[in-house]
């Protein structure tokens, strides 16, 4: 790698890192994230994504005929594509682990359980296609996925689940993120399918680092209800220790039959905050990915 | 990977992801990010990073005991770590690729040139660690750092820059970030070390995809001269199209000797958005690392 | 007043201000304002009103014990009741007395036409009560208010409109602004009343500084057309340079029969912007008021 | 005033609204307030003022031909010229009234101690100007403006001051306001002057509804202190229930001798905020103002 390294090396072999090799063999990465945008569907319980231009090209030119323009952002941390932190549900006044979750809160910050306390994220990931394994084309409105749903998911794909992955869950409700009307993804009136209390133990039981949906709230939501009860949260969030991830694309990995790959999430270290808006990547390597294509088409 | 991939797989031979295979052997991840928060050092050109918790826990408590804070967020796209699309610099009312500046912004986004265009980065990284091949504990303040300087650290640490790479290059700066008077880190009266134009060519000439650097202007600025003039983000941005990465924490890599890595960027995808927050990581596999490591200690 | 202004006074004769005096002897302040929180009715064509405490009494407390809270506030400048600048509309790229309405912003600012160049209001106001002239609890959805309404207005009420006056419109709308569901208030789908193109000329003829209104747009909406032509705004700030004040409370002014005022309004003196957030003031001295009461038992 | 206004009154006399009378008569309007502009001297404490258009003219054309700019502002309520709430302070846990400083915060407003609890005001208002009573251009940084020195200036304007009355303290600061170097007006390295606890006590005892000052904290700071201690606040908020207003422009008003005047100061009606910025104004009548003039002249 560097010269002393290969010095370090005995002679005739080279250090490699098997992890670039695989890079370097070429990699096909699936973008798991929603563009940010005002108006995208997005919890009305969250200050709404805003983006401005504060100064545009020709606003101000430098007498070298140099002109730069930026942005205001203005934003909730749970719009959008995002993470939770542990600081973002309480239950019973308490935090996971048992923290007072008001005095868990010093100067308007979490400084224990905020989102910069989340590591990144590279690690084993798998995406359970309920729509596949159920047999239909996306889960009802107000559908709860249950455990019986993720093990038939688990089994049909041959892949299963093991303690620190990132487990994806597809409902197929993300294909109503775009549509026109933003209160369809968003989905109060309608409700959403989702996981609900057992599913989330079904998770949990296994020993995830963090768990995916394609949805804004991951729960299962009866129609009309709203976020009224979140046992999901509880049972992840509070209970577990595991984090949740919204608002997911996870169509373009289900279409190509990529269930199982490299997962990398990294959160921007908010310090105190109770979440972070990100862009998780699924990420195949070579071999697996052509495996992949040619069990889809077979 | 799958069942049904496995059966379309000839007997006998299992179809592997080797990318997936180096994760599950062992990475060690490096955060090049640097933590977000109120007060850190920034640009003043921008929006200040601003958080406040609009509902803490116990504002609002659910009946069945369940409680949520969340986050507001105000901050420009150029603070903390982050990543300039080429919406960000013209130069003569153009645009890299030569779109006029002034009309690229439609309805106060940047559709063709902006942050949502770059797509995550999953590739080879290397680290150019200036102070360790100039013998010193860090670049002055103000100095320019110039391709023979760039030229010596490649073949002191034997890493070749190759098309496709991103570049970070370490000027020690870094190591001021947490300097309790934050102007320290800023250093518009200091001036700050960078590579000028002719390193931002030596850069552009090896068809580099992204440049980071431990500055937040990634340019040799002269002391108290400030931003006056920008001619790196002229040459990578306008004449290059190659993205820039600022307020890069280079410091734990450099400190164990990780010069090549696997570099994974994922950008928030704003729409028409001028540049995006990140929290880039140098992922190494298990087997390099461990000769990195013994290397560094030998 | 002063000492030396006695001096200056001739003997036996005192200096009075007679506006002071009139406040000395008691007045009576309606507020014209509506209250500002989140998930208050406004248009969503604005940056949503948000108010969030970064700080809170006890996240910081000084060793003499005292403490402080704060706020953050994000908003538009055309949400709650607000008054438009000249700067907020254009009409085939022109803004009021000819100006190139996209050379006008300099450096993202409006430094000829924005809200600061607004002077302070102290003059005398007319409420042209439509209701109670039309002899209806409210004027209907999506009706418009004609020269002929305004007339029948002013002749019941006795009000002659006079050059430099402020007048404001109520239709009577006002009373759903505290409806549970905001967008009652709103009234895309069910339309609102207001002035059209004729009326905004009746205003404009009859040279008045301001006119306000007791709806969010002050314009006549068609039922489900939304903002899709708002002639009154053209004629009065583009074509007659008068300013719009809206989301008005008039209410409380009209119950007690105050139709005539003294109309004090002072918009923050926001550089280039195009509108200010206000809380505008009718102010009735006492005997007028006294009046005013007789006549409303009578 | 009305049709049935004149049937009430007798015959030959006109009911007359003496307040109106004397703003037909002819007022001078003196504004009071700074105006807001990025990049203004501000406390560090507060988010800092930000104004951007999320549209400009041109942005987006009506098929009719018109278009609309509009604003985002970001801002705290505690900068530019401003008013502070009871909310803003509290001493030992405590607010004005002996409310519990941390439960009169509720779901993360104010409701029983916020700026929307704050009527308009219409009253007396009263200039103390400092450095025209002790002969000085202006007072020096830090000083502390005592009770003796407030006397003087009551005695040497002839302006008693009476419960109910707004009191301006105008030490001459407010000439640094613009100041190309916005340090200089906020002064935390070379102090600033103002009232201190005994003439906080001064201002108290008289039973003043609200103090102003021209200055950004109101408070005598030491050099180099900044905030550390703030007894003004707490003598006039925590234990009086005096409003505060803060960077106020006295200098015109001072200029003209207007010593008394009517004062009018309306909040903006942010629900539970601890403060509001505002654009204060003193208007004087014509026949008092005619005195002023020939006083100064003379």
């Amino acid at each position: 790698m560097s010269t002393s390294t290969t010095l370090a090396t005995p002679p005739g072999e080279t250090v490699r890192d098997p992890l670039l090799e695989a890079v370097r063999g070429g990699v096909t990465v699936y973008d798991l994230g929603r563009p940010f945008y005002a108006g995208m569907p997005q919890s009305p319980n969250h200050p709404a994504y805003t983006h401005t231009l504060p100064r545009r090209h020709g606003d101000k030119v430098r007498p070298d005929g140099g002109s730069a323009a930026n942005d205001m952002l203005v934003m909730g941390t749970h719009v959008g594509t995002h993470i939770d932190a542990l600081a973002h549900v309480s239950q019973d006044g308490l935090l996971h682990g048992g923290a007072d979750a008001a005095a868990a809160c010093v100067g308007g910050r979490y400084p224990e359980h905020g989102i910069h306390t989340v590591a990144p994220m590279v690690c084993r990931g798998v995406l359970l296609d309920l729509p596949a394994a159920l047999g239909v084309a996306s889960c009802e409105p107000g559908y709860e996925i249950t455990p019986a749903d993720l093990d038939r998911a688990v089994r049909e794909q041959g892949t299963e689940v093991e303690a620190g992955d990132v487990v994806l869950i597809r409902s197929g409700w993300g294909g109503r993120f775009s549509d026109p009307d933003r209160t369809v993804y968003i989905g109060s009136e309608s409700g959403v399918p989702g996981v609900g209390e057992a599913g989330a133990y079904w998770l949990a039981e296994r020993g995830v680092r963090a768990a995916g949906a394609d949805t804004i709230a991951f729960e299962c939501l009866a129609p009309g209800q709203g976020h009224s009860v979140l046992p999901a949260h509880r049972v992840l969030l509070v209970e577990s220790g595991v984090y949740i991830i919204e608002t997911m694309n996870l169509e373009e990995a289900a279409l190509h039959g990529v269930h199982e790959f490299t997962f990398v999430l990294s959160p921007l270290a908010l310090f105190g905050a109770t979440g972070s808006p990100v862009r998780p990547l699924a990420i195949v390597g070579r071999s697996a990915e052509a495996a992949g294509e040619a069990d889809r088409r077979g």
